[in-house]
């Protein structure tokens, strides 16, 4: 009964939050000779497997392991893409 | 000329090697009650804006910026994803 899924997590500093480790990249990247990157900004990217119901059971649990666990609300947005996974039951045996 | 993209790069660990940070957040979620979550996998996700001629160009560069400086090809994988922004000049003035 229970359909799996494929989630892909990304987890982004607000806009008003200041992100040294991109401006570090942006300047390394300028090291590398290559002058036309700007707005560097660097994140999480969480990818795993999960087993519900249906796809909006799904994006409750999501929605409270991105508050509870992976995302600081404060100072960080999250956005999720859910992918149903076909499950393969007694295949070759 | 010009045109402006925006990037997504997504840089995720080889399947082969082992992701101790993955295994951690999968036991957090546990520890929510959510059992039904499993292959949790850590990565890293880069946004940034790039100006080249063409969508090749870009491509070329982003291949130089991750292969050297985003991710550790010994280890990590990298995709991204390049969308064309509308570059709106003039507006307003």
């Amino acid at each position: 009964m229970n359909r799996q899924y494929k989630a892909r997590i990304y987890v982004t500093l607000r806009p008003s939050v200041l992100d040294p480790a991109g401006v570090a990249v942006e300047s390394g990247i300028g090291q590398l000779g290559i002058a036309n990157v700007k707005q560097v900004r660097i994140g999480k990217y969480i990818e795993l497997m999960l087993t519900a119901a249906d796809e909006n059971q799904a994006s409750e649990q999501l929605d409270r392991i991105c508050d509870q666990l992976l995302a600081n609300p404060v100072i960080e947005n999250y956005q999720f893409d859910l992918d149903e996974v076909q499950v393969q039951l007694g295949v070759s045996t």
